[in-house]
């Protein structure tokens, strides 16, 4: 397997990205390659001691990088040399069996569509990481590629989620919530009165384990196994988590920090809390999957360290290992069937 | 003063309400009227072993009770004797100067705008919790009474959100924030952009602090003191916060259950825990206002017990002191100027 990762997108590129990939190559046994400037990606390896690539680690030079101030939508016509659209075009072209970038979100949605394309019949590609939850982990499609949905994406968005849940992590029968305001059917706006009907039927045939509304308050608790929203209330909730798991955390680390004896009790809980920081942590989680685009796509989060990157390799190759595309490509054609008959 | 409680709204009415009521007369020194079924009230205070109603406390009689099944929209024709009724129209006859319930949030929000009646010229009474920060709490408009809202709604939220946050919280000029899924102008769907603009010029009017658009990420972190949101994705912001408070608070008294010495570091940590527990607890802050409605409405949470209560008459009491109305009829009118000049 050959996981081609954008070099020198994210806040810590190419450092951080380099030892990420270096340390992906020895633990998971696949070969990576590294898209961006050959001169910055060497000095990279020297800051990590190293004077020459690892075994498992080659380079594929690109000359331009994308900035996050570059628009999204012309990124393709403006920047064709940058790490991300060569790594992109490696990926279209079978030089590559997935793609990982830490560089702009929009960008790498509108580039990926364009370049590798989505799968027939998907009308829009999603954002869908996973938030941690009591039980383990909850998928959220979508998260904020698509401010904006009609009831027919967030139907397609909830088969490729269910998917994903069912061909990548696993799941038998992944439960398949709806995010409203209260868990009644006639609950939220047109958006998610006219999505809640479409569910239903789609559950009438079968395509997904649909198990109605679900509440913001019930997402953290593990009520469901794929949330359902539109991108802009899905950002909320994702960005909700990660704010308030921050207050939290260090709300806690001031309990510690009150006297000789709570910092006893810090040294006795240690591992515990390191544990939980890491549980609500999205660097532990990996990256986020581009559902809909014909090819695996991993968009790794803008701050990521090496720690991120390797988790977002072993997230990519979970995903060519599922092999989701050809189902999903059928079970379109069966939603677009549902959709017509309305 | 005279604040009017609904007695028999709530999972624990009527007498954890009736308990709550007892406690703030005696502790604010203000007149509270309970109002509900005569005969419930007395066996409640039986229970509480009290053969008598105490001093500063009064029954306001009313045989019919709302249900959490009632519609919302009719409960003012098919409930006129219940509790809430009747308490919402001694408020609006001057029998009171705020009304409580920990009833239905969608039939109070109905019967208070019918009885009591909107502040003129503003378009919907919005609800605004007050949301547990890092620095200390923040105010959300709307939080779900207003699942669909147009860029109006929007403007009129953030200027009773702000004129609450002087009046009644006495901040000098509380920084409004737009919820938002990224900081910058152009961001979010038509609603957002649309009123990102109406917000920039109330501001340049002087008629709030406007700060830009907040990311739900940075709302728990204290970055604003109001947040402006449609009612669906403020629904969504307050749930979440709801659920990952929960989360983490399992997570952390997990923590403490491993062994005897995380046990004892447990007894060490005992105060700073139940302060955090108590910080993310809505029970602590009280209750929600209805604002918009042209006299103190509070909707207390539906699982209040008498603590809960107790709080939501203080924050009655507060509201009354701010006396926000009048201030808010003058402000409705120059929004409505602004609107026009579009």
């Amino acid at each position: 397997m050959r996981i081609l990762i954008d070099a020198m997108g994210g806040d810590h590129a190419p450092e951080a990205i380099v030892k990420g990939a270096i340390d992906a190559a020895a633990e998971f046994g696949v070969q990576i390659v590294l898209v961006g400037r050959g001169e910055a990606i060497l000095k990279s390896l020297t800051a990590l001691g190293l004077d020459t690539l690892p075994k498992g680690v080659e380079v594929a030079n690109a000359d331009d990088v994308v900035t996050m101030e570059d628009d999204p939508a012309t990124v393709l016509r403006a920047r064709p040399d940058s790490s991300m659209v060569v790594g992109l075009r490696l990926l279209a072209e079978g030089g590559g069996d997935a793609f990982i970038s830490a560089g702009s979100t929009g960008a790498l949605l509108s580039a990926a569509t364009l370049v590798v394309k989505r799968v027939k019949g998907i009308r829009r590609a999603a954002m869908c990481p996973e938030i941690p939850t009591k039980t383990g982990s909850t998928l959220l499609i979508d998260c904020g590629a698509n401010a904006e949905c009609t009831p027919e994406f967030l139907v397609q968005f909830a088969l490729m989620g269910s998917l994903y849940a069912r061909k990548v992590q696993g799941k038998a029968a992944p439960k398949v919530g709806l995010l409203n305001i209260g868990s009644e059917p006639g609950k939220g706006t047109p958006l998610q009165k006219e999505t809640y009907a479409l569910l239903t039927k789609a559950a009438e045939l079968g395509l997904l384990h649909f198990t109605g509304n679900v509440e913001a308050r019930d997402v953290p608790l593990g009520a469901v196994d794929v949330v359902v929203a539109d991108g802009f209330s899905g950002n909320v909730l994702l960005k909700t988590i990660e704010g308030t798991a921050s207050l939290m955390t260090s709300m806690v680390k001031e309990i510690f920090l009150q006297n000789a004896l709570t910092k006893l009790a810090a040294l006795i809980c240690r591992k515990g809390v390191l544990a939980m920081k890491n549980k609500m942590d999205y660097r532990e989680v990996g990256g986020t999957m581009l559902l809909g685009i014909s090819k695996p796509v991993v968009k790794a989060h803008g701050s990521s360290d090496a720690r991120a990157i390797r988790s977002a390799v072993r997230q990519a190759i979970e995903a060519v290992n599922g092999g989701m595309t050809e189902e999903l490509h059928s079970q379109a054609a069966a939603v677009s069937d549902l959709l017509k008959r309305q």
